[in-house]
């Protein structure tokens, strides 16, 4: 019997399944709005439906999958299968796992989505061809996933690889967590948001101001980029700022991990050009040379799939190990 | 037959070797001086008569050794039992390894100390009952070794854990890696001596300079941290500040590692009474929840003889794997 795996992309304001083969190729793939607004049990609900719709599309029976992996973001216990808290949907403490498992009777794993998407592009992504990796997004706020000998880093209750969350530079901007200079509180697209409207308000760039047609709350890091776009220095130095405790992070990711790629992904990699190569100087500069000179750094692969193709590689991570 | 195992610390000044049962008993030890000023080969000469010597005394034939551990202080290249450079030793490239395996045709296995240390403290110390650990050891400088799920965390070239080589704060004091504001910079002996000397030439404490008998270059951790026992606020401050930074290190170390246990070992450990308060508080304060609630801070309990009991667990790490 052909045997099928389940990825569940899981955010604040869509769901993403798709069924994918043994190999990890997907067949089929259904999208809905969370509706996080009307509440957990509509929210569940939503998340069944695209998994029937997936499962009808391809005319595939529930019995003929093997496991079904949802990518989520945090705080979660992933081995409880429990979503603690979470920023974009309305709720706390749900036994999502549970819920999936009682109504599906198809075996659920729920991983954060980070570490989801460090798995992703280990088999899927720019990571295949190595056994060791640290993915780092750089989003709205910047979170990690550590690969160690082809196998996720969990850590004890999987809250491994924080590294939003490393401190910095203790005199450092405040952080969505309550403390100071995280690395998180400098690079993520939130953190680049803020000094842009921090620069704005201070009346320091009439440019960002003019291209948020003089809304200040409506900076965002998208406005700052396009403001660096067309030359204005201000936002230019935002992104070089945000660049250079980058590179501290990876210079510590690197003296940390000895790893053999770091993969940066997450949606402010889009203006990459902005902060990248100050990134990588910083790195360089701090790294220490046994790890520095056999480590690659990549941009992710998977794109916007890397949600979803990071779900399936969790309900695919036993076989894909073993099969390697 | 019964086996054996070895274990040699390999430090700048004394060799101290082990003979250990399949169980990490010793049962002979033999101390040298490294003699480091005359040579690679007269050292390595020292070592062997060690290890001769431990064999001599229980009559023990080298065919019942199993393998010998080498923990030494890095950079080495663990794998193929190089060692780099060694700021102690007069050395550059030796392969020690090669040339102990074919003195003595014993299986030679080289960690660095700190590795070395946690495996040591594992098996055979304070983390005994844990599965995941960090051990962080503050002595002249700041080094670490990470066990996941019981195994040590090499990285790709056994250049992991370098915790002491992380920048917490960019703008902090210089490292003797080059680098600015490691946690080695603010956390060793060797920093808290310079921040005493400094204090005692800018004359901000004639407690420091009394007990150095006016020679500053005289000043190290231990008249800084007798000052401060006997009162003085600047050696206390030095203390407190250096706590600050470690505790900062140790947030990183359990958002990073979500693990179960942190070891802390070092000389300076011995004045913990002056900045362990502090580090635990800063930690506290900086952790993740979810990770902090489940990690317990201890000190070592080798002692002094963690660099051997270190050297052995690297020679028995597969054999206490497989019985534990």
């Amino acid at each position: 019997m052909q045997e099928y795996y389940l990825g569940l992309d899981l955010g604040g304001t869509k769901i993403l399944t798709g069924l994918a083969d043994d190999k990890g190729k997907i067949i089929t793939r259904s999208r809905r709005d969370t509706e996080a607004e009307l509440g957990e049990d509509k929210i569940i609900k939503n998340m069944i439906k695209t998994i029937k719709d997936v499962l009808n599309k391809a005319n595939v029976n529930k019995n003929q999958i093997r496991a079904l992996g949802i990518g989520s973001p945090g705080p979660l216990d992933a081995q409880k299968g429990i979503i603690i808290e979470n920023s974009n949907l309305p709720w706390k403490n749900v036994p999502l796992v549970k819920k999936i498992e009682s109504a599906l009777g198809i075996k659920t794993l729920l991983k954060n989505d980070a570490n989801a998407a460090a798995l992703g592009e280990k088999w899927f992504g720019a990571g295949k061809d190595v056994d060791n990796l640290v993915y780092l997004t750089i989003s709205t706020g910047v979170g990690g996933g550590a690969i160690i000998n082809k196998k996720l880093f969990t850590g004890v209750n999987d809250n491994a690889c924080e590294l939003g969350h490393t401190i910095i530079d203790p005199n450092g901007p405040l952080c969505g967590c309550g403390n100071h200079g995280c690395l998180e509180a400098f690079a993520a697209g939130t953190s680049i948001a803020k000094r842009a409207r921090e620069a704005a308000a201070a009346g320091k760039s009439k440019k960002i101001l003019d291209l948020a047609d003089n809304i200040i709350s409506d900076i965002d890091a998208v406005i700052c980029a396009q403001a660096a776009y067309q030359g204005d220095q201000v936002a230019k130095d935002i992104f070089q700022n945000a660049g250079y405790y980058l590179g501290l992070g990876l210079a510590n990711v690197i003296n940390i991990f000895n790893t053999e790629m770091i993969i940066l992904g997450g949606g402010v990699m889009k203006a990459s050009d902005l902060f990248l190569d100050k990134a990588l100087a910083t790195m360089k500069e701090f790294a220490l040379a046994g790890s520095l000179e056999l480590v690659t750094v990549k941009e992710a692969e998977l794109g916007s799939d890397i949600g979803l193709m990071g779900a399936i590689a969790v309900a695919m991570e036993a076989r894909l190990i073993k099969n390697d």
